[in-house]
């Protein structure tokens, strides 16, 4: 297994998947191998696929598991992605549910949930996280004075909406310029002594993205964001090994329903937002929270939260997340996870810094075992926020 | 239409396709948009997108199309299939069947037809392209043997397997030292004057791959091949802008079938392997030709050939390709169009020279009208190659 990777695809009913295999296994690896190649066999050999296992699944369909040889990728997503499931994507056959991968393959998270834990200067309890709302539109004052309320009011980290591109007027490195003395002046009054993080949006062409991360970086910037599925996870490599780029970055799952929001082909949710993105630098990644709106099941949430986890990555479940909802959150997660809410922060009644201190009253009745029915509460953010979104 | 980028979504039967397209429309542009930022709405209304057309499709299911303002993605695929698509594809509910962008956005090929064929000295006639066989286990010189064969029967283009990574001993680097000396020595026989062009996988982590993409053509590499979908077109982007990159890029398919095998999500083939590369700068693009074993409709090829020559990229249909089918393909394309064989090349009887040589019999026969029932033929590689593979 260490010298390996194994690959597990799953076929509907009606597929012969001990052949299907077959043909990853060979045309993945050696491609074809005639007699001409003979006097060659045991250099192919070392090369050549095998198939370890296949087995039909209760409620129809199958899986196999492939055994490629580690030299065949030694590194990188991309060349992962093209030998695990390259040409024969094209076939539509098959959905890759899994790739078990040596233990060191890849990039580790630079800083990972301890290493956000540590700049953010919050250890014992989940990280609140906020989304600037709405998204195109308001000037980089506009968000200074937003960040500057939800600053105040003890948020961990924010992150632009992650179709914020460079707009005139409203660039990523306006709104670092903008936000960065906010962020320096709130930060002196946080109670464990480290930064509020904001996730700036990287976007643009690839002739210029790692410049762009390394000017805003420069400027002040204290965490990335990037749509790495949308961008290309090799861009997520480039950035977490970059010196220059020494922040956390935060991955969004942007286009990851391209390949994995069908059920027979493509990859699975826990490869394409787990397992890719943690083995290619990620910090911390986004997806679908099951209690949202999106079509997303517990189960998906929690395999990709295990991939995550694996390799010390910060899971940001999100969408639907809102102050009455921290108590299932924390049964699920413990502490090591960030509540990432948008409009269940930016559209509190009472305002956005209000927004946040629903979560930290949350977070203290939730520690306190108290009641979470709004008649039960106190007058306040949490109340008005439990009355809006329930819990 | 010229400052809007306009997307096509189709949805299957029974999605109310008018409230998805405004869910696009506002969702992937401005985000939630409430009472508070009415003060700013001349900013935000630049930003939304618009519901331009509703209509239902003949046989089920609807399209709707969305004009996103261009200024919300000045440029980068990625931006652009976060805007497009981005949140949205993780419901699964679309399928994005068509881009229309402006006839400046993005980056175009740096050679195209015109370039490459000026580089191979190639003007008059389809170019003949082979793929090295069979992939992982040959060493450089075993590389470099097959090489001098195709090379003088007058092949115009080889390219790597896209599953051959950096393996130690026959890295890109070590192919490119060792066929250099051969596309040289072929180059003076050729009867345009032009160069052999060998497109080097480029493969590994985004940490490195440009940076080896700038070593590679530095040491003599003249052409590069580049699984974009893997990748990402990001990394595309940056290859194709670099100064010392000045060589023809080579796209290769490898898990597009991730985002496009499906019916009812993710890319049309049109986007994934047509309007996406052509704006991130490929020179040419390798796909499927219906001809071949995989599940690609001749409507589809058409379509993406038909978005590629729109932008002068050279269309590269394969798998199933070799010389009986030469009539087909150039009543298909005329003269624009690389024939790239594998097998059809690699695996003929009398050798891969001589798969070569019967595609140059077989385009002087169709420019003559000849018959290509074996009975007609004289012995020759065009006749063995038909007797094995048909016409």
């Amino acid at each position: 297994m260490m010298d390996a990777i194994h690959a597990t695809y799953r076929f509907p009913p009606g597929v012969d998947a001990a052949r299907e295999a077959h043909i990853i296994a060979v045309g993945q690896t050696a491609g074809t191998w005639d007699e001409r190649w003979n006097l060659r066999s045991a250099d192919l050999e070392k090369h050549l696929g095998k198939v370890i296992e296949v087995r039909s699944l209760e409620g129809g369909g199958s899986e196999a598991v492939v055994a490629f040889p580690a030299v065949n990728a030694p590194e990188g997503v991309g060349t992962l992605l093209t030998m695990v499931y390259g040409k024969y994507s094209l076939s539509g056959l098959s959905r890759v549910v899994d790739i078990r991968l040596p233990e060191n393959w890849g990039i580790p998270p630079r800083f990972g949930i301890r290493g956000i834990r540590k700049v953010a200067g919050v250890q014992d309890r989940p990280l609140i996280m906020a989304i600037f709302k709405p998204s195109l539109g308001l000037s980089p004052g506009d968000l200074a004075e937003i960040l500057r309320e939800v600053g105040d009011a003890g948020l961990d980290i924010i992150k632009d909406d992650e179709i914020m591109p460079d707009i005139p007027g409203c660039s990523a490195m306006d709104r670092v310029r903008a936000c960065r003395p906010v962020i320096d002046a709130v930060g002196k009054k946080r109670p464990g002594g480290g930064s509020l993080l904001y996730a700036v949006n990287l976007s643009g062409s690839g002739a210029t993205l790692l410049e762009r991360a390394r000017a805003l970086v420069a400027e002040g910037a204290n965490a990335l964001l990037l749509s790495a599925p949308a961008y290309g996870f090799s861009v997520l490599e480039a950035l977490a090994s970059d010196p220059a780029i020494h922040v956390p970055l935060f991955v969004h799952p942007a286009f990851s329903g391209a390949s994995s929001a069908g059920k027979g082909h493509g990859l699975a949710w826990s490869v394409s937002l787990g397992i890719l993105p943690s083995r290619s630098g990620a910090d911390a990644v986004l997806y679908p929270a099951h209690y949202g709106s999106l079509p997303f099941s517990q189960a998906d949430e929690r395999q990709v939260a295990g991939e995550l986890l694996r390799r010390d990555v910060l899971p940001v479940p999100s969408a639907g997340i809102h102050p009455g909802i921290l108590p299932r959150i924390i049964e699920e997660y413990g502490h090591d996870v960030a509540l990432n809410a948008g409009t269940g922060i930016m559209d509190h009644p009472m305002g956005a810094g209000a927004g946040v201190r629903a979560f930290f009253e949350a977070f203290e009745r939730y520690k306190n075992g108290d009641s979470f029915d709004p008649g039960d509460m106190p007058d306040g953010p949490l109340r008005v926020a439990v009355e809006k979104w329930g819990h």
